[in-house]
């Protein structure tokens, strides 16, 4: 089933209205190109800074979930919101993507799995563990063009939660991310390839844009692949948006032809959910 | 630990002799070059082709077995070699891989656990279930250079294999292959590039050099990539061979500088070899 899928690469202000104004301002020139799916990036509304996600963090129905519903409802579109900082009842601070459906309903939150720490000796310092909570499964959900999988940057990294949500019948995985200087050059590309020619799914990766001034500085480059690991939509690192049509009854072809899924020695390795 | 990897990617002659001495006359050459371990390709002693395998195979201890054993002997190295058919004596038909070290013992063997079967309507028609017999578990084996895995072309493709070497402690893995031009251009430096960073080893594919008369048409491209994803050595189509040095400090290296393994959420999933 055909839809066209919008990235939305924008720079990150550190005010969160200031953010939801740029964001609006894309996903309305995004629709005008025909976009029905919107994919924004992560923390695309509070500074990518560990220490700052408490103060940024927001529970369930808050101020920046309650704007993304709403854009959906307006634009009449899906709206796969990035990422925000998310408190729980227990104060406890979580990596969290929200989807919501042009009718302004929550179908999908994902948390993100895999925490972000890195501590190079006398190199890179970047712990989300000193501030984030990690979640503890992995997302798919349906929509009206198929059914979605749903991850968040270093979530991606590993293989093993791209096959569930293969295996739960994703033909698409979105990825809200932030990769660096160091890995964006290294491994983006490589990684949102050959995750589609794997699970013979596209993969569509979403960054903030480069913001050389910010506290961080993201590598851009906001990404779509096919099910071959063909890039079919990329852009370079400056603010920008990127609208895409995509066919899912090519997952279907390239299934066909190389039938990698059937080839799957389930009687040798089985990949087990351990999680609730 | 510090290795030479040869990657011997040589021209299949129809008479297995004649096979044995072309392999000979690169082993020699890379011996010079200060090679330790020898890698040759995916059926280097038989025509890739399907209906071709059982004249050729021969029950282990055989012709080509010997030689092989031989030349690890002779040259002092240790030697991958590639793979052939292989008979049990039950008259299965295997394609199989040998490992021998240098006092000639047989070290690993493995059997390729997932046959390449492609039958698109009107298009490629290529089924190694035809005449081939899978094998049923994946190999790792130790050499006083490190622990290293082993399996066989399209094998590569399946994330799972690759985890359960790594697993089971490989910090390398070596693949006889032979893509195709089809498959070769799209996939072949994405797969041993990704399957590296994936699983932060070292990677090595070994093709047949490319034979615009023979009966297929390989890809050639030997490649080794690191535990980055970058590509250490490649050859282009052609017959020639690679001498690398491989050097395993640098998958301790990287697995503390992105400590992908330690992150993997072994309480959410759980990948397990069922096999016997």
């Amino acid at each position: 089933m055909k839809f066209n899928l919008a990235l939305i690469q924008m720079k990150v202000h550190s005010e969160k209205e200031e953010c939801m104004k740029i964001a609006e301002n894309h996903i309305s020139e995004a629709v005008k190109q025909g976009a029905n799916v919107v994919l924004l990036p992560e923390m695309f509304c509070c500074p990518y800074q560990a220490s700052l996600f408490p103060s940024y963090a927001e529970e369930e129905g808050g101020y920046v979930y309650e704007e993304l519903r709403a854009l959906a409802i307006k634009y009449n579109i899906y709206i796969c919101g990035g990422t925000m900082p998310e408190k729980d009842a227990q104060g406890k601070i979580y990596n969290t993507s929200y989807v919501f459906n042009p009718q302004g309903e929550q179908i999908a939150k994902h948390r993100k799995v895999h925490l972000f720490d890195v501590n190079v000796k006398g190199g890179q310092y970047f712990m989300e563990s000193d501030t984030l909570t990690a979640g503890d499964s992995f997302t798919v959900f349906d929509t009206e063009y198929g059914k979605m999988g749903l991850c968040i940057c270093y979530d991606m990294r590993f293989p093993e939660l791209a096959r569930l949500m293969n295996m739960a019948g994703a033909e698409i995985i979105l990825t809200p991310a932030a990769f660096n200087m160091t890995t964006g050059p290294l491994h983006w590309e490589l990684l949102f390839r050959q995750r589609g020619v794997d699970n013979q799914v596209f993969t569509a990766g979403c960054s903030p844009a480069r913001d050389l001034e910010g506290p961080y500085t993201s590598w851009g480059n906001s990404i779509i692949a096919s099910p071959w690991g063909k890039i079919v939509g990329q852009l370079d690192e400056k603010e920008g948006i990127l609208v895409q049509e995509i066919d899912l009854e090519e997952v279907k072809n390239v299934r066909e032809q190389l039938p990698l899924l059937k080839h799957m020695r389930k009687d040798l390795y089985h990949l087990e959910y351990t999680g609730e």
